[in-house]
């Protein structure tokens, strides 16, 4: 699907196409906006061939490049970009990838997937019917700045939850699946620190004078861009040093949870073994006066029952006390 | 809430309005300061009117910004630094943002909160109604001054807490919450630490001859301010190790106190068991001799009982002797 | 042996000897390749002696570097550079050198096994008899080109095989042999990136405007390759991450089974050690009336032995009660 | 305390008052020393009104400064640095501050506590009164030369008491507080890298020809106490890597020598309840024979002791070589 | 022990004493090597006399000086590197400093002790009577290239040692010693790899373009033996690295098979538990009939005491039973 719009003195015409563009290329009064989605193979070829675009930059165009990236050209430079949305229950980033060719007067933005950032500047385009454009390139800094304005949600989503956990790691309270969560957890962040430190780079090049296409006034907006950008990233590393201390913390507690269980039953063990330890002395009493020797002293004795009474208990609470002084119980 | 201060041919003119001030910004022995405390909308959009300043950096100054930053604008630079305050009981400190435009001539500072900072400067001001004042630039250079000055105590007050958690620790005195006052204290040094490197950095550019607008004797003061937060960073850095350090070494003392505690436990166990397994063969013995068979011989013994007695004994003594030669015991 | 492509004027000779070849080194509309695969110590002799290469690259020709490199001389560049294989069943890359000698009109390559990289340049040649080819420094983009392309497989194969283990370990579904499945992959990560970084550097450097044997057009196609490189080792970074967080999960999950099994374990334990507790004191209590004393007047009761099965059980619930009162069972 | 040193045309004049130094500043023939060893307030002034000294620097030299710096000023530098002392019997460093204001033909040096860098540099000119003396640079070379020199020691001492335990971790035997002394040394190093790493930085700035204040001839022997400080500082990285490496030692031996334990004492009781297991069914057979049915033939069998013994006997040694059988035992 | 070559117009002078040398040196056609080894105070001396070394760079010759580096003098620069053996049955590398005084036309080697690539220069020297000689940067080259060399048979030997450690602790082989032959490979590793740094740093800057004594094409050699260097370097890097994996692979093996260890003993403990549990209610049961109660109704029962086999057989047989369906055998 192709959208064009041509804005040339406070005109704009929408949809004019590609073949009645080109010659509004060489004219410095026009701005042209180009925007390829779901492009078939002939559309690529068409942009190809109004535009005159290098080879290498139209086959990164068409396929999906894994890194974001800023090139250029004589005539134009080429800048690969990500949109990021939080899925749904799913704490998980989706990239979409937009790509940019930006001329001296011209602006083609090439993607697969419907994208907001790109959305937003068509319905502020045409909703601006009397004219009055800034160029090209402050139409990529509308759509980037939009694209980095997303990434806030999705880091502000994980903060909450990162606090939440070490708060309540720390208060000792383990939800069964808490390693499940930590790990998958510090996976996001880790994705998302390293798919936002390219595009940092793409976005502090766009920020500075090295390329001809961006106007002075324009590189103030877009060091605004690199300004947030860099917050996301900051904060990113914050999250990772977060996510790291929790999951420290949860080792910890997991394991002093664990000795302490372990250690309790062995208290509770060592109680039943005293009990124990108790009789069994008490019950080889008991069967040595079971024993059926015909010459037994102690049981003609009157008192002899008693007698073993009292030396069972007396025995019983000895062993009572020197297990208490041993300090065993 | 706005407040003005013009100091001219050494007179000190407060207050004067804003619409007022506004000829004097040409005035090269006039030195403007004006003070924004919890502004309104109007009253940023007559600093704006005024001193013509940038919408960005105005929106910047509108809105909480997450970083500090220095930016160079053709009439002014915007400096965005921190205060930070130690919240009685909470070892926890609390940020917050003050704003800086500098011009040849001027001083804005935006802030939402009261600011120790800016108070000390105001009363300064105020005090020495005779005149002899410093360039603008000299203005900034106290207030952050002062600023900074305020990060000792915070990192002072973790000092000596750190020091006794780690002696405590080493000394194998482990508070029932020390595992939670580490975590937390990692964290505030943490904090701390990333918000003081970019503050760090801010005034490095600001101590070197970069900028126009802080004149060269300035310089020498800022890079004082800059020899001041680099102790800071350097103290946090230092107490990283060491609540890294306190961290291992808990870990470290909770794991032996805990296996201790374990193999003490299993030693105890050990012992029970041993009287048990001394007392197990003697009842056998005794079960023996309750036995009713009708052929008996030992039974009829005339010293059956006795010789009872005495095989006890040394089966007794064995065992135990057995056990301790084996150091079982 | 040794292969030689000389293309001139749109037509191309194959396999003329290097003797025929030397007259065209200095024919700037010539293009020459010579490819040298596991070549006679006398094919080395020939090449030195007509393309006048310094004794030390070719002494690092001869041999098996460990390294890439680059390295600049008068008259031509000397590249190393890998060709890498996934060996079947083995998720272990195979690495294969190749040199180049870059000349104004020459590229000479050097290689002991059999090269894709190599064959496939030979094979669009061969094909291409028509003519129009271009300079020495495009046929060593297309072979380099091609080399990187064939990491991608590599690191792709083991992308899954990782995102499968850790998906096991998280599920803890722990394999037997898992830690010795991760500390392989690890290893293999860490190899493969050991070796992809400092070929990024070579082709970095070839991606520049260092030497004057690429010519700009081509630099363009190297800058290409670059961005593929950056990818694999991007890649390789975030996979080494990725097995780092699987190893510790491995190790978490396994330190929780174990102790889960052991405190599972002890348990059992427990509740056996109970039973035996409740009817060690019954024990005695059965003993102490199968006492054999003369005067004994439980004896005698009429339901002494009613009697003593009430106490039986009553003690038997108490101390069941006790134990279940105290959570210890 | 003020002590002067006035090196003029090879004599030199002990203790001159400072306003009768003041003169021979601008006299490029004069050399002049002056320490400051716990300085009054007055002093201070003195010196401040003489060399007219930056206020920022007096500042710097009044108070006590936690890093070391160099910073140069229009007609001096201002350099601090440190002395180290092993204070006896505590393997823990001493520091002591030192302040050098070198100028052209003069260096003040200002500090607390006494110094023997200072002191061996005071007798050696003391001694050689018949004057040929280098410049004030040479004076601050000696200073900060024995300075470094006395790092030696304390890193030396360190080096051997680290070996030593490492040594004796890694043979098994682990001393009481060997953590404690593990965690102590650890500190010890960290804190004393912390410390050299910036005068490192201040040694190499004054080895370098940045400074207009120092001679070419003398730079090379700066450049030569640079060298013993990144020796000193190599040699304490090498250490923070031993001791951690004893402390992973150390954990690990520990970790082993606890489960050993744990499961020697586990041997022992599983041993001790193989006697019990063998005994019980033994018990509980006698306990049958005990019984008093009235009709109950085995009693009355006149080989029934005796079978009683052979079968106690037999099911013994079973269950004996069963649990052998199944490796219990 | 002082030798000296001079070679001069294709001839070769062998041991010519210093001061008949000493006119040579401004001869640009000879090239003079002098070699000391284990030199006398006098022999020193001479040196110094006769080549105007400076008294800093001789006083490192004279002392052994722990760090290889490269000084700049005006007639000469001054380079310490290190030749290292590895000692037989120690894997532990033997350190050997050689210093270098290169001039213009003379090189100097200072060592205390017999070096192999020292000697090695001698015999070539010796054996090429004929003349036509390289300068003295050739020679320097020479002994350099021969000192790494000598470096990679070390790491070579550790290299397979370390990969069967790894594949016998992964396959849970663990030696006795394990722990302390990882420890101690781990400090070789780390202690040569430290070394190795700077020698990296020093030949690195011998194969720029950084000094005036060493010659455009022998520069060429250098970069041959930096090459070689960073080999060596990268080889160690990754040793670390499979060291530091195998620790924590012998780490997690031993917990495992300890572990294993203990599980396994509990285990054989409940099955022992279980017998006891098992009979302590039938011994129970024996002993309540083996009571002497005047009236006791089952004791004269007919088949009571076949009745008591076959309630302690059903008795004996649940509770097998039970345990088995609760899974506790």
């Amino acid at each position: 699907m192709i959208r064009t719009y041509l804005c040339k003195e406070h005109k704009m015409i929408k949809n004019l196409p590609l073949s009645k563009i080109k010659p509004y290329l060489n004219d410095k009064k026009a701005v042209i906006w180009v925007d390829l989605q779901k492009a078939t193979e002939e559309e690529y070829k068409q942009i190809e061939d109004v535009f005159k675009f290098h080879p290498l930059s139209m086959e990164d165009a068409r396929k999906s490049i894994e890194l974001p990236k800023v090139e250029i050209f004589d005539e134009y430079i080429f800048v690969v970009l990500y949109n990021f949305y939080l899925e749904k229950e799913k704490k998980y980033p989706i990239k979409k990838e937009i790509d940019f060719f930006l001329g001296k007067n011209f602006l083609v933005t090439v993607h697969e997937h419907e994208s907001d950032s790109v959305e937003q500047m068509a319905i502020r385009l045409e909703k601006s019917t009397n004219g009055k454009h800034q160029g090209a390139d402050f139409f990529m800094y509308k759509i980037i700045d939009h694209m980095v304005d997303q990434y806030f949600p999705i880091v502000d989503s994980w903060e909450d939850y990162i606090e939440e956990l070490e708060a309540n790691i720390i208060a000792h309270r383990l939800s069964k699946n808490a390693l499940q969560e930590i790990t998958k957890t510090k996976k996001n962040v880790l994705f998302f620190k390293r798919n936002i430190s390219p595009q940092r780079e793409v976005i502090n090049k766009l920020s500075t004078r090295e390329f001809g296409f961006i106007c002075e006034s324009t590189i103030l907006y877009f060091r605004d861009v690199y300004d947030h950008i860099i917050r996301v990233y900051t904060e990113l590393e914050i999250q990772r040093d977060l996510i790291n201390n929790a999951f420290e913390a949860y080792m910890s507690v997991l394991t002093i949870q664990m000795t302490r269980t372990s250690n309790k039953m062995n208290e509770i063990m060592k109680k039943l073994t005293i009990i124990s330890t108790i009789f069994l002395p008490l019950t080889f009493l008991a069967g040595v006066y079971g024993m059926n020797f015909r010459y037994f002293p102690e049981i003609t004795w009157k008192y002899g029952y008693l007698l073993f009474w009292i030396v069972a208990v007396v025995v019983g609470i000895f062993m009572f006390w020197f297990f208490k002084r041993k300090k065993w119980t």
